[in-house]
């Protein structure tokens, strides 16, 4: 906003893909830093950021880097953890330490590897978070200065953590139009794993084994619809889920065995021909999903499948305390 | 088609509603027979075909109905195997039976029903098929023409259907516009477990355990696009589903056993961490399912999602004989 002073003067992105790219190219346009300062290993895609006008300037250096106000650690996860722990080493004796932040899809690894680093004690400065958003586009070129308008970014702060910084990292994603949340480490681990994690894995799991059953070629010859939306997240990137998989390991496998004995439970309601059994669990499903799809409508997502049916959910926003 | 003499004088649908309300619309806008009679229990929707043009006239007396040249069962799937054997019992002895015929989702069972209606000998004036087609709506209300357009509809004749029955049976099909293929009874039914059966359970599955876990509320709200899209199928409708899994049930349990060994092999994978299993059984996925996007593409359907990758697979058609 032309005129507004800007909140902070840098902002320093590591690892400059679709999601660095896009907080980048939103904090530009919303004006919440003077700078906006991009790092990485390489400079290929931050030569390429600043071309675009997602950021200001790059350094290969991180100290230089660290400068910043605040660090947003953007690389993929299992980087993420070695990068956090680099980061932590250079900055915990400062006076003045960056507030670092990240954007990684899984909070407990991320969280172990910071009081690794900091000999079992939480650091003040660090907020780690995650963006629930994406594209199935990637890199910097796809980078949208919208990608985060409404959507929903959750940050799991710890009892160490300085309220100011927690605030900063607030106001930063407040800026990009998204609404923060609040929730500790394990939560969040589980319900991303349930939500989002394991039903990767179940596409994958189920198109792995329908393409190496002997009736392969029909199956997809006549497989239509369903299967179409059921396995279209079984297109996601193979390396990306690969470390979302190790990284979340715990809650995982958690949500895995919790589905398993659901699915044990259906399937013994099939072999018995329980009709009853099977209509109560399918219609307790589809009133749930129901509820979910409108309550995405009322949200402004997914309106092309809501039914208009059971009580919206309001989303719990953070204001900004300025 | 004006001038062009029918096929047939009258085929008669058992069972009004989305399936077969569009199959006698199809029919009618074709020509292939000079009638379409409507049967059913009751006359609601019965007398609202007529209302909607959707069939000429309506009976609700089987003997009437089953003096047309071609039966068609259209009713819900465990309401089919019932019928047919009334229908079986009334025509077995009959010097000119119509060609029975269905478009139930499962064939085992009716298959089953068939052999026990007439003494363990299958009957030639019998064509089971099933037509790959739906909506999300239902009733007649909801019949459209063009429903079969494009789509597939797989018929399982045995060896001793009758050549002239299966033929009548296909340009049935054929005049709705929709391919033809035939494929054995236990094949159909191992098919439609793996592409369709098992992918509704397991949505059913996994929306159920979430929505009973201690998390549910916050699984739902965090929820997004990956999770609408895996669990759209969720919304189906309940009853038909129950019947479905209940009539495919050693197809089904068939797929749930062999989908449960490898989302086992996954959960192996990730507890050791091992990163390469998970990345091969994730690439070899994505490939399947990219490939799969790619020929609904060029079959016309699910254009939103293809990826322009891998061969596209031919539909083999079977022609009219005429």
């Amino acid at each position: 906003m032309p005129g507004t002073q800007a909140r902070v003067a840098t902002v320093a992105i590591a690892g400059l893909g679709l999601i660095g790219g896009s907080l980048a190219a939103a904090l530009r346009e919303s004006g919440f830093a003077a700078r906006i300062v991009g790092w990485g290993r390489r400079d290929t895609s931050l030569r390429r950021g600043v071309e675009l006008g997602v950021i200001d300037a790059y350094t290969l250096s991180l100290e230089e880097a660290l400068a910043a106000d605040i660090f947003v650690i953007c690389t993929p996860t299992l980087v993420a953890a070695d990068l956090l722990q680099d980061v932590l080493r250079l900055t915990l004796d400062s006076d003045r330490p960056p507030v670092i932040t990240d954007a990684a899809s899984v909070k407990g690894n991320l969280q172990r590897a910071a009081l690794d680093a900091c000999d079992g004690s939480f650091p003040a400065h660090l907020v780690l978070g995650h963006p629930i958003a994406g594209s199935e586009r990637s890199g910097v070129d796809a980078a949208q200065a919208d990608l985060y308008r409404d959507h929903r970014v959750i940050l799991t702060p710890q009892a160490e953590t300085d309220a100011a910084a927690l605030a900063l990292v607030r106001d930063m994603w407040l800026a990009t139009g998204a609404e923060v949340v609040e929730m500790d480490v394990a939560r969040h681990d589980a319900v991303l794993a349930a939500t989002s994690h394991l039903p990767h894995v179940l596409a994958y799991a189920l198109v792995d084994a329908l393409a190496r059953s002997d009736a392969s070629e029909e199956i997809f010859r006549f497989a239509a619809g369903g299967f179409r939306d059921f396995t279209r997240i079984a297109s996601s990137d193979p390396v990306m889920w690969r470390d979302i998989a190790i990284a979340n390991r715990p809650a995982l496998l958690e949500a895995i065995d919790q589905f398993s004995a659901h699915l044990g439970e259906l399937r013994a309601a099939v072999e018995t021909g329980d009709a009853d059994g099977l209509h109560s669990t399918f219609t307790r499903a589809k009133a749930a999903r129901d509820r979910f799809a409108a309550s995405l409508a009322e949200r402004g997502k997914g309106s092309s499948d809501a039914a208009a049916v059971g009580q919206p959910e309001t989303a719990k926003r953070i204001q900004s305390q300025e």
